[in-house]
């Protein structure tokens, strides 16, 4: 299913289903959580089934989302510091020198 | 700056800065960045700082859809699974009895 929602709509959805139990357990745990989530990532990446790629991929993202909400962070507003180009060179695409 | 990108536009976005030099060192070596990247973000919520924990949410979204883009994922498709409630108990909110 596409659906193409706005950083801040996937926001508000993660949100909406599992504010309440994240901030009940509250940041220290859900971080746990999330790396657990990378874990599964790496697991997934590494056996290469796509379908479970793109699921983990999901959920590592979902994570990302519900520890930026308990923290206060607005993802759609922190993004911002891509918009005009690369943060550190400020150039599309990116250019600067960095070790591999 | 409030932008408000949707999760495609925000993955194009990184791709016109990132992908030809992600792609040049490819997947396992991105991981480790986007890794240390989350290492980042621990470090920047166990300080405290709001401006710098706003920064590495953004730097650590930024290198999960550089990743996604590395591994054929498109998220905006990928959280597809979250659209009609948690995938697991299919409510919203959630009402799975997970340990916390």
């Amino acid at each position: 299913m596409e659906t193409d929602l706005s950083l801040s709509e996937f926001q508000r959805l993660i949100e909406r289903l599992y504010y309440a139990k994240d901030s009940g357990r509250g940041r220290e745990a859900t971080f746990m959580w999330f790396v657990e989530e990378v874990g599964e990532l790496a697991q997934a990446l590494r056996r290469g089934d796509q379908r479970e790629v793109q699921e983990e991929f999901a959920d590592v993202l979902a994570w990302l989302n519900t520890l930026a909400s308990l923290a206060g962070v607005e993802l759609a507003e922190a993004v911002g510091k891509y918009a005009a180009g690369c943060p550190k060179c400020a150039q599309t695409p990116c250019g600067c020198e960095k070790p591999s």
